[in-house]
C-alpha cells in the first residue's frame, strides 16, 4: 500500500465525512481504506507507550535491537506507517544507530570514545565525586545522544540493512537502564 | 492509566465506531475514554506549536528545563501521551539532554568542547570571517545537535530523574536564541 | 493562523462532536476550522512517507536541503503544523543541520572530523576489512547521527535563516544514499 518507489506520497488522513462508520473495524490496523481520488487513507492515528528495562551491560557498545523489538513487536505490527521513539532515561549512557554485524565496530567505537574523552588523574574534570568514569560518561552521552527516532513501515522498524540500535554503557559498573518507547502512526 | 510497569502497551487509537459522540467533552484533554477490552483509549490527536525566545546566555552549557517547561506547561498538561519536539533555530549553539544537578558537569562539558575543537590562530579553519569562535561553534552545534524529542506522559515531560535540557551557547557574544516547540499526542 | 508571537499555543485537535461533517473538505489540508472558543482546529491528522535516493556525493559535507525539499514540497505544502523526519539508511554517512551559506563551513567540518577520528596505519581499529576509511566512517556516523526531525509550519520546513540539511559522506567511494522521509501533522 505504501508504494515507496512511487514519486508520489501516500498521504494518510481522516476525512471524517468519508468514514463509513459501520464498516470500520475495531482493530485500528484494519481501519484503513484506500481513496483512489487523493490516495488518502482513512485510519485511526494510534499512540502507544511503554517503559522497558534493559539488563545491565558492561562498559562499551552493545547491539540491543532484538531486546527492544521483542518488547514492542506485537504493537509495532499494528502500524502501517509511523515513527518509533526510543528514549533513554540516563545521562551516563547513550543510544545510537550503527553497524549491526561485526562486533569489532562496537569495540572500536568504545576505543574511540575512550581516546577522545580524557579519564583519570590527568583529566581536567571538576565533577569527580561519582568516580573517574562518571564525567567522561556524561560527555559521551551528549556526543551520541539519549534518543532515537526510527520510521515504521508496514509493521516493522524501517532501518537500513546494516543498521542496528546500540546501547552504549559509559559507566564502569553495569546497571539496568530504563528506556521509554513511544509509537505513533496509523 | 498508562501502566508502565505492565508488560502490555497501552495502545491509543480512535475506534470511530465506538465513540459515544454525545459524551465527548469539547476539551481535547477530556476526550479520552478507557476501553477495558483492549486498553484502547478514544482521544483526539492534538498538535500544538510555539516559538520561544531564550534570553542571551554566556558561552557554555546552561540548564534551561525550567525556562522551557514554564512556556509550555499549560498545554503540556493536556497531553496524556505524546512527544515534545524542541528545535533550535541556530547553527552556533546546541541543545542536549544531560545531568540536571551539578553545574560542574556543565562546566566540564564546556571544557571538553573547547579541548576537542581547535580555536584561534593555530586552528585550521578557512571560515574565519565571523570571528575565531564561529567555526568551532558550528562544529560543536553538529556534535550535540539542535533538536530534542522527549516523551510526554500524563501531562509532563517524561525524562529521567537526573535528566535536564541544556542550551549550549558556543559563541562568545551572548544573543537571544529562538526555539520552536511542537507538541503532538492525545 | 499559527500565531507564534502569541504566548498562547494554537492547540490542534479533533473534537468529534463539533465536526460539521457536511462542510468538511475532502482535501485534508482544507479540513481546518478555527474555533474561537479554545483556539482548537478541526483537522485530519495526516501521515506521508517516502523513500528518496540521494545521488553519490564525494567524501565530505554537502548541503542537500534543495534535493530533499524538491522531493517532498508538494506534500509538505499540505501540512499547516507538523514534523518532518529524515532518516538515513546507512552507517557510514550522517545527516546534520548546520550553516547553509558558506561552503567553507562544510569543508572545515570535514577537516575537523578527519582530525578527530584516526585513520590509516596508525589507527587502532580492529574493523579494517572494508578499508581504512570504513571504521572512521562508522564513528563519524554516530557522532552526527543518521536522523533529523524538523518542525513543519504553514507548509514549509521551519528552520532558522542559516540552517540547512547536510549529508555527510564519510566513505572515500561515493555511492547513492537512501533516505526515508516521514511527514506527520495536520
Amino acid at each position: 500500500m505504501f508504494s515507496f518507489s512511487s514519486m508520489q506520497f501516500l498521504s494518510v488522513g481522516l476525512p471524517a465525512n468519508k468514514v463509513p462508520v459501520r464498516s470500520l473495524n475495531m482493530n485500528p490496523t484494519r481501519m484503513s481504506m484506500k481513496d483512489p481520488g487523493n490516495m488518502a487513507v482513512v485510519a485511526a492515528p494510534k499512540w502507544a507507550q511503554k517503559t522497558i528495562t534493559l539488563p545491565p551491560h558492561k562498559r562499551g557498545c552493545h547491539l540491543v535491537t532484538p531486546k527492544i523489538v521483542k518488547e514492542i513487536e506485537q504493537d509495532l505490527s499494528g502500524f502501517k506507517c509511523g515513527l518509533a521513539h526510543v528514549f533513554l532515561h540516563h545521562t551516563s549512557a547513550s543510544l545510537t544507530i550503527n553497524e549491526n554485524y561485526d562486533y569489532d565496530v562496537r569495540d572500536d567505537t568504545e576505543t574511540f570514545l575512550n581516546r577522545i574523552v580524557p579519564e583519570g588523574p590527568s583529566a581536567p574534570w571538576r565533577h569527580t565525586i561519582e568516580g573517574p568514569d562518571d564525567m567522561p560518561a556524561h560527555i559521551k552521552s551528549s556526543m551520541f545522544g539519549c534518543a532515537l527516532m526510527i520510521p515504521i513501515t508496514n509493521g516493522r522498524l524501517n532501518m537500513g540493512t546494516w543498521q542496528g540500535i546500540w546501547l552504549c554503557e559509559h559507566r564502569d559498573y553495569p546497571t539496568p537502564r530504563t528506556v521509554v518507547v513511544t509509537l505513533n502512526g496509523i
